[in-house]
């Protein structure tokens, strides 16, 4: 979509791309969007330019692809047999997500768009698609397991797990953030509970 | 306590104090932290560097003091009859602090201490207190009207329900973001429904 077709047909290097992507991430971590250049981009990865721009005409275009090629990463989409589970291995997903440089970096893209540009249309949408595939499945499973009742929206839910995560790593202390590191499950499960008791049908 | 006393007993003047916070906000949105200095803030504000030193002896104590300032304006603790009612009022002044320029470098300076730095304490400590405070009348209110199990965990519901205003924000256009200013009651409205049915004692 947003990426070029490469000229003269000439194949991807998947291995590549996700070498300049996460250059790119690393880059922009360091330096923030006003130093932000594909020359220094380039540099990092220890490649020509034009590896770079035969794949990006923009570093917009490119800082889109990266963003996006890590949130899709945490479309986890596992069947554990319960919602409780299912929320737990997204939740820690996303947490081990903030707990990444890689990740962090990313957050910090997202924010500096919200606040500097006007048109920030792909950054969205490209969120909340992620952030949609990733709960999808999770949620559909647990209707009919009986476990949520037909017809709750998805995205409160969605937004309240993903916003309690990242609101859980903002304010822990370095200390606390190794705890999580080393004990993921510990520190999702009191924000998955909140999700599962609130999905819950009614009584009967 | 982290505000130097100032010297010689001289009174303080909240509203210069006030302006100077802000300064530095704007100041650190604009450029970040690698460019972000005193001279700078004194600058913006129209102050000499001598003002600022007066107050503040490090930028780290004049950022952290004026990230709390504005956290504490979300300690929204007013008491409407309803569990509902009270976390309304309190996710409506997060969504709008969060649609604020000033609330969103907050935030950012939020991120960027927590990328860079390895003594996160104070930053942290300030944030958890501020986002405690806010709920804990409501949620102790709704305790004694039946709304909500006793010993019923506070963190999970607070770090859920301010995640989830922040999550909303970050996925939304600049179109919905403008709606979002408009009509923050239709915004918050599903966010605070998640956490009130979370919270809602088991039926009888």
């Amino acid at each position: 979509m947003s990426r070029q077709a490469t000229p003269l047909g000439r194949p991807r290097d998947p291995e590549l791309d996700e070498k300049l992507m996460t250059a790119a991430l690393l880059e922009y971590a360091q330096l923030g969007w006003g130093a932000f250049t594909m020359q220094g981009v380039a540099r990092r990865a220890g490649v020509g330019k034009s590896a770079l721009y035969l794949r990006w005409s923009t570093k917009e275009e490119l800082l889109l692809d990266s963003v996006e090629s890590v949130a899709l990463t945490l479309s986890v989409n596992v069947d554990t047999g319960s919602l409780t589970g299912d929320l737990t291995a997204l939740a820690t997903a996303l947490l081990e997500h903030f707990l990444d440089p890689i990740g962090w970096a990313t957050l910090r893209i997202t924010i500096d768009v919200t606040a500097e540009f006007t048109d920030l249309r792909p950054f969205q949408q490209r969120i909340v698609k992620a952030l949609r595939s990733a709960a999808t499945g999770a949620f559909t499973r647990a209707v009919e397991r009986g476990e949520m009742a037909t017809g709750t929206a998805h995205e409160p839910l969605i937004e309240s797990l993903f916003g309690a995560v990242l609101m859980h790593t903002l304010s822990r202390s370095h200390e606390e953030r190794e705890h999580a590191r080393t004990h993921p499950g510990e520190h999702v499960a009191p924000l998955v509970d909140v999700i599962v008791r609130s999905a819950r049908p009614p009584k009967k």
